[in-house]
This record gives structure tokens, C-alpha cells and sequence, in this order.
């Protein structure tokens, strides 16, 4: 089934760069909401961002930005911000929302919007909370995350940027408790987030701060191995690479079942002096539990581990590199309804997915591309701010905005 | 200036586990939510996992349960089933969200469930779409990340929960989502999401999907080295390791200047042929920069460090472990206003985070425990079903409920 989505009806005005705030004006389009790109004609600091095609066009770019529309002005110029400012402060109970990590020197400040439309709502994200620049490879280092990360001996960065996602999504959940306050009183307000909070509050969420509070423990580097409970990879016959946890007592006994090794890895109790019906237990046997299976893995190809594996309660999976996953993985494809085709300008046809969120009642929208920069400017204007024709047509003349390349 | 919250008056009940539902639980709680936290009576599968304190409470728990209300219910008997489907679906138009990652075993199902309340919002969050079991390391060891984390030639497992906590923050989006859509139209629905498709889906729009499909290129490993740009970690005369990145051509030129090393960089233009000015070039010329770059930062203490590039728009911070985030970090104290001093159970006085979030209007909800499990178990059961004392008695000598210990 596909739908308008679940958001239909809002619009955001989004005013943006990077991974953090598109993806969070991206997930509520996923959801249905209009959300309109402001940029400048040539683009934000993002536009050009690795990786890009054979014509420079940014596939990082067109993954963070699908389905929105975009307006290309020239916000250097006051008749530029003007527009912009009209855009974001639009009249109607769905609009007024503004969604932005650039700092918009004063015209996009809330005090300064809300002058033009006082229940407006200002979704903020800076790097630090003292507006410090911060991008998540600043924050990560600090999160304490690098130095357990690996091996041990030197810190190794995550490459996932988590934290931008992170910040992306508290964005999206800080903007619709802020939009459904403004339904209930009528007042909108300014919504905040610097990225090393929301860094400093996983870390606390986590457990981590607590350990080093109540314990004194700074955990270490333990490679792949799940700390607390029984959890690494091995390797296969077929130089592939599997994860298997056991968190779980069934899950536990579902690897001793299904490797035929029960026997055996009920040896490890005694011998190490630990109980195995308890994970804290088995984490401490971990190096003999792994001696154990090491072989059995050693001795099969992935496909024959599947097999054996299937239907078992087991947890595990290979390891992939976005090569095998987008070839060998069929949750990667359209096989799964989170994924459509859609054809990206300067890319071509591309498997793209839709929102993760599933709705019984709302249905799902479909992956839709990536805008070219400018687009929509023109019909925007229109509609939005319901500016003629001729009007567009000095506005472009005196270089205040622009439309796509061609169009 | 605390709070009660921008959610306050919102009611979601939880019947969860582990990271990302207690998460999303906590997420909203922390914006004023009131959670209640359904658990069988000696705690759920995640009760007692590390790290722990010395009297075996865990602080894994504490950090992701902290506000909730705890209600100890026999699950394993219908008495216990009835009274959590009662709390599930009381009245009232605040009420009726179900947040959960548990399977129930058929009385916790949607269909089930809206007999009772038929506006009912579901949120469920499963392992793979089908059903199948997932946690965080069997989705992230298919994601392709581990394989480009470190320097290559083995899997590097993130150790951050990263898809956990994307997943948690995406629930608590699609419950606003629905909880929006029922104040509009008075439907309920089931809001599904499974982690592999979190996963796939993060992976698909930072692009790495595209750059397969586009540019037939898979990602490899490149140690601490951004992608696309310059940056990269250098260790200091003091044994310790920065993190520096330079994106914008702003960026890049005041790493020159701070360093006074601006010549000297600008050499590396015409030696590797790549332009300077462009992130790309950057990139490519990335281990020439270094070669530069390193000597000063091995001259240097962390702290002189930090006075050099004090000011200077420079993106960097120090890698940090644990106890060093918890030491000699001021962002990490009750500096930071997001943090506060809580007495946890069986853990004594710690800094705990609030929710990164700042709301203008609705101010700032501080942070307070987790709950003993089943504390709260008979004020809900009087508040919210009208149980008498009587009731409630007679409910703790048939073994269907249980207050916390010593209560």
C-alpha cells in the first residue's frame, strides 16, 4: 500500500547541511511531511560531499535529501533571506517550523522569526552547547568509544557516523513534541541539541559514566568480544566471517545444539570454575567457549553454517562489505518493501530505501530521489508565498534565486 | 528551570528489554512522558546485565530505565496477563501506547489488544522483518561497517549500540507520529520496525549503497582517515591522540594558520597535483598533509594543544577513554545543565544525563533514578485501575504481583 504517510499535512522548512538535520528533515518526509531544502544557488557546504558519480553528482547528498523540495536562494543577498524568511514563517497551523544546524548569521535566529510569526518552531542543532563547532568525528573521540574499539593499543574511530544519527533522530522526536505542545497552547518555541550532548547522554544512558562512578572500572579493548555475556566472530572454511551471541540461556543451549558441541562446552563449567546458565559467567569463559567452537566453524563454509543454524533460536550473522550486501543480501533489495527503485538524477536507477517505521493504518510512502538543487524554487514561491509568475521571473533576473540546471 | 516536560500528561506502557525500546521509553520519559514499565517479577532479561554494582544492581539497566514507573506483574499467569492488558489499554485520551521489543506470546499482540481499546497505538520493535532474532551485532556485522573500521584485514565490531539507539530514537519519532495522527483522526495502529531494516536503511541513505550500485566501488578500511576529506588522529608528546578535521576550505585554512605550517601545506598542492582548495584534494594529498602535520602535534603537549587551536575555528578534540570523560571533562559534569546528581538504588550518588534536548518554552525536566523494579506496582495498580488496598493484597498473596524488596 502506498500513502501520503502518516505526516501528511505538515511542512517543515529546513535549512541545512551534512547528516544530522537533513536526515532528520528526511525522516519526517519518509513519514509524509513536505519539507522544503533551503540552500543557497550554489548549494550548501554538503552538496559536493563524498562519494559522488561519474558527473560529481554527491550520492551522500542525494541519501539525506530524498523527496524533498528544494529552493535555491541567495542568502547572501537581503532580498534572498527575505524570501526565506517569508518560506519559514509561512502562515497555517501544519507550517512554521523551521529545522536548522546553521548558525544563519541573525536573520535566522527564533528571536529574530518570531517576530514575523510568534508560535513558530525553531528545531536547533549546534556542536557544542556553547555553539563550539563539533562534527561526530570531534565528538567520538571524547565519547571514549575509540579506545575500546578494536584491539586495544590505539583508538579506532567508528565509521558509522552514529552520533550525527543519533542527533538526526532526536531532532525528528524533539520536533514533533514541540509541533503537538504548539496543537495543545498555541505556542511554539526554540528546540535545541548540540551533538556532544547527545554523545554525553548516550554514554550515560549506556552505563558507561556509572561503571567509572560506582566501580571505578574503565572498560577496555576487548576486539570483537561481547562484554558481560558470550558474543565474537570466527572465521569460516570459506575465508567468510560470522557473529554469533548468546545473551540468553536458550540461546545458549540453541549453539550448543545445533554445533553438536553441548558436551563439550559444558566442560568449560568446571573447568573454569564459572556457571554457563549465567552470561556474567560465560562471559568469563568466553576464551574457552571460543577454543571449543573455533574448530567447528574452522571446518565449514558459510552456507553450510546457515543451513545448520536455521530455525535454531540461534543469533548470529556473516559479515558482509557493502559489496556482498547489496549482492548477496536479500533484505537489500526490493524483496523487502522498505526499498524501491527510484532514479536519481545523476546517479540512474538505484535501489533506495523508505522509512524503517512500518504503520498498519497509514500506509508507506514510497523512496522517492533526491531533488536537483533549486527544483522546486519556482513553484514554491508559488504556492507557498503565492508570488506570480513575473515576480519569479525579476527574481531570477536580479540573481535572488534560482532553478535547477536546464529546467 | 525544571519541569514537568513538554510531554507531560502523555502515557506509554512498556513491556520491553534491553537498549532500544527502554530507550524510547526513556526518550519520551525524559521529555515528560509518564512511562510505565511492565516487567515479570524478578525483571526481565535485561535486569541483570553489566556492567553491575557491587550488590549485583545493573547499571546497564538503571541507565536506560531512569523515571519509569515499575510494575512487577506474574506474566506467566492470566491474572498477571489481565492486569497488564487493563493497564495497556486503560482509557483516556493520553493513554493507550504500547511500547515494546517482546513478543508477548499472543495476549500482547495488536489484534489482540484493541478488543479492549480499539485506538490502541502498538509500537514493536522486532530483530529482521520476519521475525527472526536480531540484536545489535548480528545487524551491524552484515551492515558492511565493520569491515571498513580500523586498518583492514579483520572485522572491527563497533562497540557503541549505535543501531540500538538509532532504533530506540526511531520508535520514539513513529509513537509521536501515531500518537499526532490519533488526535487528528481518533485511529490507533501498529507502528512496526525491525533493527535490520534501521540498519539498511542507514546504510542506504549516507549513501554507501549508491556508491555500489553507481560506481561498482566497496568501501575498504582506512584506518582514523576521513573519507572524502581531510582528517585523521595524530598523537601528542604526551602520550595522548587528537582527532583533527578540516571539511570546509574555512576549516582547512585555519589549521594552516594555528599551526603556522600554512606555507608549508600549500606545497603539497603542486607536489601531488590536487587542488587544496577543494575536500576532495584533500582527501587524495591526505597522507602528505599528515606527513606535515605530525611533527608539530608529536612537539606538543595535549594542553599546549589546546591553547594553539583555542579560537581558532579549528575542528578537533582529544581522544578520551571512560574515566577520562568522567575526570577531565567539564561538559561531562553538572556543568552541563543536561546533567544532575542522582541517588540510584544500589549505586549510590552519580551524574546521570537528562535528555539532550532543550525546549525554550517547556524548560527542562531533570534526571532522576531508575526504579526499583515493581516500586511503583501498587500506586498504578490504584491509580490508574482503581484497585482497592484490599485488591491489591490479595493479589501479592496469589503471587500475581510484587512491590520492590523491602518495601
Amino acid at each position: 500500500m502506498t500513502a501520503a504517510g502518516i505526516l501528511s499535512g505538515l511542512r517543515v522548512t529546513e535549512v541545512s547541511a551534512f547528516i544530522a538535520a537533513p536526515l532528520a528533515g528526511m525522516t519526517l518526509r519518509q513519514l509524509g511531511a513536505e519539507v522544503l531544502r533551503i540552500d543557497p544557488l550554489l548549494g550548501n557546504i554538503d552538496y559536493r560531499r563524498w562519494p559522488v558519480s561519474g558527473d560529481g553528482t554527491s550520492l551522500y547528498w542525494a541519501g539525506l535529501n530524498k523527496g524533498k523540495r528544494s529552493i535555491a536562494l541567495a542568502l547572501d543577498k537581503p532580498e534572498g533571506r527575505e524570501i526565506a524568511a517569508s518560506l519559514i514563517t509561512a502562515p497555517g497551523p501544519n507550517n512554521g517550523i523551521l529545522l536548522t544546524n546553521l548558525p544563519g548569521s541573525g536573520w535566522m535566529e527564533h528571536e529574530t522569526l518570531i517576530k514575523r510569526r510568534p508560535d513558530l518552531i525553531t528545531l536547533r542543532l549546534t556542536g557544542g552547547r556553547d555553539g563550539r563547532g563539533e562534527v561526530d568525528y570531534t565528538v567520538n573521540c571524547a565519547s571514549g568509544f575509540p579506545l575500546v574499539t578494536g584491539r586495544g593499543g590505539e583508538p579506532v574511530n567508528h565509521v558509522l557516523p552514529a552520533w550525527d544519527v543519533a542527533a538526526g533522530l532526536y531532532l525528528a522526536t524533539g520536533l514533533l513534541a514541540a509541533e503537538r505542545s504548539r496543537r495543545q497552547d498555541g505556542k511554539g518555541q526554540e528546540v535545541t541539541l548540540a551533538l556532544s550532548d547527545v554523545m554525553l547522554a548516550t554514554v550515560g544512558n549506556l552505563g558507561y559514566l556509572a561503571d567509572v562512578q560506582v566501580n571505578g572500572v574503565v572498560r577496555q579493548a576487548m576486539g570483537n568480544d561481547l562484554y558481560g555475556a558470550f558474543g565474537r566472530d570466527f572465521p569460516t572454511s570459506d575465508g567468510r566471517r560470522i557473529m554469533i551471541v548468546a545473551i540468553s540461556n536458550r540461546q545458549w543451549r540453541a549453539i550448543g545444539k545445533a554445533t553438536g558441541l553441548a558436551e563439550k562446552l559444558a566442560m568449560i563449567g568446571p573447568m573454569m570454575d564459572v556457571d554457563l546458565n549465567d552470561e556474567g559467567g560465560r562471559f568469563h569463559a568466553r576464551h574457552a567457549i571460543a577454543a571449543v567452537l573455533e574448530p567447528w566453524f574452522a571446518a565449514r563454509m558459510l552456507e553450510e553454517i546457515r543451513v545448520a543454524f536455521e530455525g535454531s533460536g540461534i543469533l548470529w550473522g556473516p559479515y558482509q562489505d557493502f559489496g556482498q550486501l547489496v549482492a548477496e543480501d536479500s533484505r537489500c533489495s526490493t524483496d523487502n518493501p522498505m526499498f524501491g527503485m527510484i532514479n536519481q538524477a545523476g546517479a540512474g536507477s538505484i535501489l533506495a530505501p523508505g522509512t524503517p517505521l512500518g504503520f498498519s493504518e497509514a500506509g508507506r510512502v514510497p523512496p522517492v530521489p533526491a531533488p536537483r538543487l533549486g527544483a522546486d524554487t519556482d513553484a514554491v514561491l508559488a504556492e507557498v508565498l503565492g508570488l506570480s509568475s513575473a515576480q519569479i521571473g525579476k527574481l531570477h533576473d536580479a540573481g535572488v534565486i534560482a532553478g535547477a540546471p536546464g529546467q
